[in-house]
């Protein structure tokens, strides 16, 4: 619906905006991506993507995301360009699904990759654009949820959880399901003090008191080394003015394998559902024949969508269309000078009462309506309806225009 | 890559513009379609589409345009609205073919549809917003062949052509093979003079004389009303300001049996392929439940990106971003003051010096560098290079954001 649709692109183009004022440009990858492309990956969650084969029987995916194919170009045709690589992109994901509020087949996502660097200014430069791009959509409510992968891996790793016990704990964490992991956890065949370790860790959340309180769990020195990482990140953040936004939870893992470094969500109310969310996978690149660090966000313009609505709407400006009618001559003249003046203009293709002139704009939505009498111009602005006012050409452009 | 996505977007962006200027709302389907929904509008020339299935087993394609989506969004969600609908759109569709120069098997359009009015007016009106939009995007040497399928689809009736004879024609006219063409109209079974009168047709070509030449070959009362209608069209096209850019050529039939009124391809220089195209097509709406007349076009983004770069490029302002070095925190205040002025800024992750930000800056492509030095910058214009300037905060954030 076009209501709807005026929408989504305002929240498009705001985010736009906020990306290239932080030196990203935008890149523009194929819908559809060679199955092999998502395998070289190495990401057995999107094996139950939309398949199609091409002329020559080549498997071809319609992208689940967009990160892969933008890690591919990096390593293939920017392979005579020095990084670091500043990537937006606005595009369009599938993954078969049931329908629901927040969960489509086909949704629209505006996201970010950095690629090249692994210091934690990095990080937080992009968890300051992905704060200052949902407040440039008008979302008010919204806060950052913030975790550290390589903390709760390492952690894993020194107590000896077999991979088998990390996908149980993993799943049960994505579903977000704290009874079935709690029973995960007891069938670990580990010492009582390593699972209340990792139970201490996974309810870790809350303010930048979590990272005092997460020191009492360091283990060995990579975990060390991942909390002082994640906490320079947090002091880098609060430079940029978004610390009010951060809220620690060690326990966010999203997918497991596939990052290396912070993981976060973009949460906001009771919603249900993230609006977005990403992390530092410093291991995709090599996959590809570039080895490179990196760091990225996807923001779910759907979910953005539904969530900024709940929270006084889209700020676009109102409709201020106008409805043009009448004489054919100078009613198309007056059209084309308004439209210079930036007033949108629809006109009518032939002599109309005013009645049923206004009754057409009004159906339209638009706000004004003029009818040529003489050499002027009646307009009315259907906020207001009455009589309406004759007005010159140039005072009717000079009103509207203004 | 990011400087083609740039320009590609700046061409929708100027499109988008023009649009809204004309009251075109926009509208979002869903990438994926039906089979059975372009089944219904009849277009055996999609057999060849893209296909996959969904979880349900029904046959989805990857919509190879956006003109029969937006047809049955008017008949069936927009049921309680009132027409004419001025509906545009922005949106990728794809038609499985070997890539060349194009043509490629996805391709971005931006098109528009004005459905529920026949009123030349609203052709001349899709006209105009047609040659405004080509102009916005920087598109200088254009011209819009300008046909009337009904003219000639009268004639072939009136002659008593059979489908056959129809097909073949049509098929060597899509061609622009005019040497089968000259044998297909050969072979048919009727006499001389309707051979000829076939022939002189799709021979007429030219500025507004061909409206007068074109008298001499009306055989009945439709053929007369359909060019008097084109002659009308062609009128209030002139009170646009666009009549120059009008070139008549009635052998242009595009898709024969979906076309019913005025059809027209836009071109520039030689090319070699259109940019856009479309018609009046007043027999689709009924298909899906309510028959509506409609008039609309599509232009490729891809292909007007070839002809504007052709052409002097595309008119976007030259890249002013700027790299910001150096300490910190006095480097991420003033990247952040710089962004509300308008300046996009990228920040380097660390403390360097100045030969190295220089090169890096270079390497980014950008314009401008600046390096903390006490209280102040050194700022660095690129394009000219030396020692830099000394500035003041302040000074340095008008010299750029002014």
């Amino acid at each position: 619906m076009p209501a709807e649709a005026a929408e989504i692109r305002y929240l498009e183009a705001s985010i736009r905006e906020v990306f290239a004022s932080f030196g990203y440009g935008e890149v523009i990858t194929p819908t559809l991506e060679l199955e092999s492309v998502l395998e070289t990956a190495g990401e057995e969650r999107f094996r139950k993507s939309f398949r199609l084969f091409d002329e020559r029987g080549d498997v071809l995916m319609l992208r689940p995301e967009m990160t892969i194919p933008i890690a591919r170009l990096v390593a293939t045709r920017m392979q005579d360009r020095e990084p670091p690589f500043r990537l937006g992109y606005f595009a369009n994901s599938f993954r078969p699904t049931k329908p629901q509020r927040g969960r489509q087949s086909e949704f629209q996502q505006a996201g970010l990759e950095l690629i090249g660097s692994d210091s934690p200014a990095v990080d937080a430069e992009v968890l300051a654009v992905l704060c200052r791009s949902l407040e440039a959509s008008g979302l008010k409510d919204f806060s950052i949820a913030l975790g550290e992968s390589s903390f709760f891996r390492v952690l894993l790793d020194s107590i000896g959880v077999n991979s088998e016990g990390r996908d149980a704990i993993f799943s049960s964490l994505a579903a977000r399901d704290m009874v079935e992991l709690a029973a995960v956890v007891e069938a670990l065949d580990v010492s009582g003090d390593d699972r209340q370790a990792i139970i201490d860790v996974i309810a870790l959340r809350g303010g930048s008191e979590v990272l005092t309180a997460a020191k009492d769990l360091v283990r060995s020195p990579e975990m060390e080394a991942a909390l002082k990482r994640l906490a320079l990140t947090y002091y880098l953040v609060t430079r940029y003015g978004f610390a009010g936004r951060i809220l620690f939870d060690l326990g966010i893992l999203r997918n497991f394998e596939y990052y290396t470094g912070i993981v976060f969500e973009a949460l906001s109310g009771d919603l249900g559902f993230p609006i977005g969310g990403g992390g530092r996978y410093d291991g995709l690149l090599g996959r590809f024949g570039r080895p490179l660090p990196a760091v990225g966000f996807a923001i779910g313009l759907d979910r953005l969508h539904i969530a900024v609505t709940g929270q006084g709407g889209v700020p676009i400006p109102a409709n201020s269309g106008m409805a043009l009618v009448g004489g054919l001559d100078p009613a198309l003249e007056l059209a084309g000078e308004l439209r210079v003046a930036g007033v949108p203009v629809t006109t009518l293709a032939r002599e109309t009462a005013a009645a049923e002139a206004l009754s057409l704009a009004a159906a339209a939505d638009l706000r004004w309506c003029a009818i040529p009498e003489g050499d002027s111009f009646r307009l009315w602005d259907l906020r207001i309806g009455g009589e309406g006012e004759l007005l010159s050409r140039e005072d009717l452009i000079g009103k509207l225009g203004g």
